[in-house]
């Protein structure tokens, strides 16, 4: 399990005095980011192979809001793995208030930048196994 | 059905060339929105009489990406609806590709501002008339 | 003088209850982009020739705001253009207030994808006459 | 002079690769916020007290790009401030290339939620202390 903290900003509020919804959507992204960071396999040494990490489907489920200058811990988990394809667990707790705020999840796979599927297995067993590890670890 | 027409913005890409995932579930949004416009129940009108429609669980699947001045077709129904608590699908169609780019649904209750539940069927009838009419139109 | 109309989504209030001010700033490129659509001289003609049009500076004064659902109506005019180097000026009216929200200015260049100056003048001579042709209309 | 640390998100990047251009008047907002956190004077006592802050003006210079994950150190001072007024200037050094990347200014004045001014002078003369030792200070 990862953790991730992030603090809502002003301009991520909407004028129902909460989080907009799709804000959450872009902290996974941030969490996923730190995790593959955390992991020592960051985005950018991946994309300087020449592969990127598409999202293939996404989904968020909202429990409670997340206001103005309050804490969000992300607790992310890569619950499937295959050497191609996984899927990422998140779930929030809003700090200030101590309640589930999202639970969701998102599925990924491995492409080249024009979208050919790149089997990372195959081609990076190195990266491969580091991601094999974060599943094994749950 | 109804449908919305969305051409997507420069600042809504990212560096992959192409709409960044999290701006479709501001699309959605947009179509509910304008759909809510066109049968006549604006959110305005309901804000005003004190109701919100805050989003439960949101999903959306990626099939292929919109980029910078393409336009999306999103096609957009109630698929459930029970005087309280309702579901939209979405179906995006790129019209520069003519591919399938986006399927997602959305749920959504109505609530007072401070989040308690408001029953449409009871509190306001001639509104869960409408949205009653959308759910037979289909 | 160029007009375009943006009427304000959900997702760009903040808890203030009106439109965030940065929206401004990506709403002036939307005008931009249009703007140039109008003018027969598209963005992704412009980059399929390898030009991106970077924002040099972007300034802008709030007047009054603009809320959920309102319409923006911006007037867009080229204050300057040299070859090289031009500046945009916005103003925006809200349509339902009928009072001036925003009053605003951008500069950019023409430069190559990796940030080379290009003279347009010199180099794609029927563009700058488009772009010339603008600025004498005033 | 206060320094605040943002790492570019991916979202934040567009079709140009670089962070658009919108973010960085959304990262001077985060900045602000910090300032005031680090002053002892948080936006949530001013808003709980009725009061807001609008933007009058923002303005920002763009010298060099900031990429995915790099870090924009930003500092930030107040430049006035007459007991109501303020303007805060900000210039941000790209951590990875070192070059300045932007340059900008933010004018604000202390308002009711109502958008009526209020004189931070006379109604709360401890916080126009924080505030005018701020300006001291540089």
């Amino acid at each position: 399990m990862f953790t991730f903290l992030r603090k809502a900003n002003y301009y991520e509020t909407d004028q129902m005095g909460i989080v907009h919804h799709s804000n959450y959507i872009r902290w996974f992204e941030e969490a996923r980011v730190a995790l593959m960071d955390d992991m020592g396999l960051p985005l950018q040494k991946l994309e300087a192979a020449g592969i990127v990490i598409p999202v293939l489907r996404v989904e968020c489920a909202y429990k409670s809001p997340v206001r103005f200058d309050e804490t969000l811990e992300l607790r992310v988990k890569v619950a499937e793995y295959n050497g191609f394809h996984f899927r990422i667990l998140y779930e929030g707790v809003n700090r200030t208030t101590g309640k589930l705020s999202v639970a969701g999840e998102s599925e990924h796979c491995f492409t080249t930048k024009d979208m050919r599927p790149v089997r990372l297995k195959n081609r990076f067993p190195a990266w491969h196994a580091l991601f094999a590890g974060l599943l094994e670890k749950e």
